[in-house]
């Protein structure tokens, strides 16, 4: 089929969904210019590409109702949780519905005897946890955004916490979905181990939209500890704080949270969070599990750190002193900006075999120096993922071209170390150039396959992912 | 396509391809009699049936090229790992060439650093346990059977670690694959985590080789534990022992394996294993990380465990003791074998939530008593999942009616308690008819166009796992 054709077809198509929907949806179905820029912002570089409509659903049934309303006119879905995506995935390059699913926020039971609950799609995870503090239970994976489930479902997305608990892929029992027929499937019911047939489950986790629009999530969640210890240990080189990550995971604590932050990045968080971090390599760390055994971890840790030249492993166990640590981590990303006020942003993420990382960090900071960049690095170090905040002003000539030069670069370094372009962000639009590179033809021919049976009509999420042929 | 279409496709094409295969592989090519029943044994009441040829590839080139030749022909191939799978898996409904990946038995790569291996098909669990030992590593993934890695991929399988460690779902980085158009795929490289595009290694974990053969297989790894402690633990019912298991669970304590055996099978473990057991239901455990956490874990456990009325918990990290224990624990299926010499077996599983799992024993208990069954059960608790082990005479008139109706009634069930019909064992052919039971029309049909758009010939393990429509 030629674009133009799909132009036509689609362009008929919108205002007769839009009818359609705005008969049965009243005002939870919009064309508003605010709204429709609103759900196509990419808090990254890529061009805004609003949807021709945005419509709110409340439960699975309507989701089926305008997915099949869509499929009938051959118009494009993009499905919307928070909008803290990284590549452009909520972007509509040939415009469409944009199904937002953020009134679909209903956490419809937990199960505290399994450690699971069930959620709808439009759920954050800082709402989840909320409602569990009470039962003492929470839900480990913690991106940096307060997204949506649904929305950290089709990304895969992960966190601080995935070096002890896993990403989205190990966190989710069962899903149901809206199917781009407008089926409704459920990929399994709540036990938490099943081989009867294919894990549509994790097939649709990471999909990012494109097979289909996640409805409902089962998750597993865990006991809160009964003692967390935090602290950090400052080292002399990034190689060293590799190093002592290795170490410590080679040698079986389960350590919860390890996150490297580079000299810079310790910099930006001490003027922005009024700290008096020593200006070197730093890693943060948290142990989670009963009194005693916080105490050992952080001690036998401290013991490995020593080994690799680390200065003095500071602990707390404290709520508040850890809080004020953890705060200053998630607020890298503003750390940053205030670092360099009146510039725009990238967040980008790369992920290597642990024992590459030192490798990949280094020659990435000489890559930094020598492009002439400003970039902060900080890694989830235990998982081998690191990210880079990316500062630069996009009215100097040539910028553009030189960071795109550079983040090239920053992905082949990492296929090299036999590592992945993306290890929580996505791909979406803004890495969709670099698929070819980490994947062959016939894997990605696999992944066309799939998507071709699944959506022989290309409504979901189009332009995203996959590369053309 | 007619079923007779098929066959006589079949038929000729299976003498070109035995001709093909035989000059090029030699006597890694047989159609011996006894070669073909060896390659369908079933290890249950499923009858075997063997396949038209049996060939041996020591490489993925060599896969590559088998199947090749096979989809040419539209002859049907089946992988074989160790052949111990218990669905009848390995059968060849529709004949065809039986690919044993036996000789496939290669570890090419041990990445102590990264914790992770990268090993061929034909690697068993206890081989590369065996060469991991000097490094301070291990796999934890243990079903009962010495199966081979590539089997276990294709299952799904767990075993008495998934509690602490995962399944074969959580422990594969990425895989290498034959599809059945011969194309060979890497679902991704070495990093932990991804989100670059379709999981394709998970659609292919639990595909029962429906959708290619694995050819290679990226494997996490774990450090062997500085400590290792187990123990047993009398309860006065299965329901005490279940809810002591969530109790358990859900402290947080990180127990490594936490398996249930009802009072005839530990009747049967202290007859077979010369233990003196109480004969009432019994918890195994075991406890891994430094010397003073498995001491608290332990002690803890006790604490917990009395709560529940249980009696004294016994404790070894003697590794003689601990052996002895899980030697037995191992063993269940010959003790039980010994209990009712003469007949035949059938080992079945299902899994549930685990707030359901006392429910489902005991309504399983009274279901096995009424039948007039024998069927000592064990089940690893820590993941809602038991195992039957069914004592029957086959030459008795009804006893394969009698059993059938049972299983039926162990699954509805288990189904009925938002379960699996199987957590580990898979589908095969014993368990296709209740993949309607547990999928909707719906879900099977997403499982379908998958299927039928990467194996448009239907040559791919046929017969197993997936219903007719």
């Amino acid at each position: 089929m030629s674009v133009q054709m799909e132009t036509r077809a689609h362009d008929g198509g919108v205002q007769a969904v839009y009818a359609a929907l705005a008969g049965r949806f009243g005002n939870r179905a919009s064309r508003g210019a605010d709204i429709l820029n609103q759900h196509a912002h990419t808090l990254s570089v890529t061009p805004s590409q609003p949807p021709d409509l945005v419509v709110w659903p409340l439960n699975s049934a309507e989701v089926q109702e305008i997915v099949r309303l869509c499929a009938a006119h051959r118009v494009p879905v993009i499905p919307f949780g928070t909008g803290t995506s990284l590549e452009g995935h909520v972007n509509a390059p040939m415009g469409g519905v944009c199904i937002d699913l953020s009134k679909m926020n209903q956490i419809e039971a937990v199960h505290a005897e399994d450690l699971d609950c069930v959620v709808q799609p439009g759920v954050t995870r800082k709402a989840l946890n909320t409602h569990l503090r009470d039962v003492g239970l929470f839900f480990p994976i913690d991106p940096g955004a307060d997204a949506s489930l649904g929305g950290m479902v089709s990304t895969r997305a992960s966190g601080t916490n995935a070096v002890r608990y896993g990403t989205m892929r190990d966190n989710v029992i069962s899903l149901e979905a809206v199917m781009p027929n407008g089926e409704i499937i459920r990929t399994g019911n709540r036990a938490r181990k099943s081989s009867a047939g294919y894990d549509l489950a994790r097939l649709l986790i990471g999909a990012e939209g494109t097979l289909g629009i996640v409805t409902k999530i089962v998750l597993k969640l865990q006991g809160i500890p009964e003692a967390i210890a935090g602290g950090i240990c400052p080292f002399p080189s990034v190689r060293a704080a590799c190093d002592a990550t290795i170490a410590t995971i080679q040698s079986g604590l389960p350590v919860a949270r390890i996150e490297l932050l580079d000299a810079l990045q310790v910099k930006a968080c001490n003027a922005y969070s009024k700290l008096d971090m020593p200006e070197t390599p730093m890693l943060f760390l948290e142990f989670h599990g009963s009194e005693a055994s916080v105490a050992e971890q952080a001690t036998r840790f401290g013991e490995i750190a020593a080994e690799f030249g680390a200065g003095k492993f500071e602990w707390a166990t404290r709520p508040e002193d850890r809080s004020k640590l953890w705060q200053a981590r998630h607020d890298v990303y503003w750390a940053t900006r205030a670092m360099a006020v009146g510039l725009e942003s990238i967040s980008t993420d790369v992920c290597v075999p642990i024992s590459r990382l030192a490798d990949c960090v280094e020659e990435t900071q000489k890559d930094i120096a020598a492009t002439g960049l400003f970039a902060p690095i900080v890694g989830h170090v235990g998982d081998g993922n690191f990210h880079l905040g990316l500062m630069f002003d996009p009215k100097l000539p040539g910028e553009i071209a030189k960071i795109d030069a550079f983040l090239g670069r920053l992905v082949q370094r990492a296929l090299d170390m036999e590592g992945t372009c993306t290890g929580e962000h996505g791909i979406g639009q803004g890495k969709v150039k670099y698929m070819k590179l980490e994947h062959s033809p016939a894997t990605l021919n696999v992944m066309r396959a799939i998507k071709a049976s699944l959506d022989p009509l290309g409504i979901m999420n189009p332009g995203k992912m996959l590369p053309q042929g």
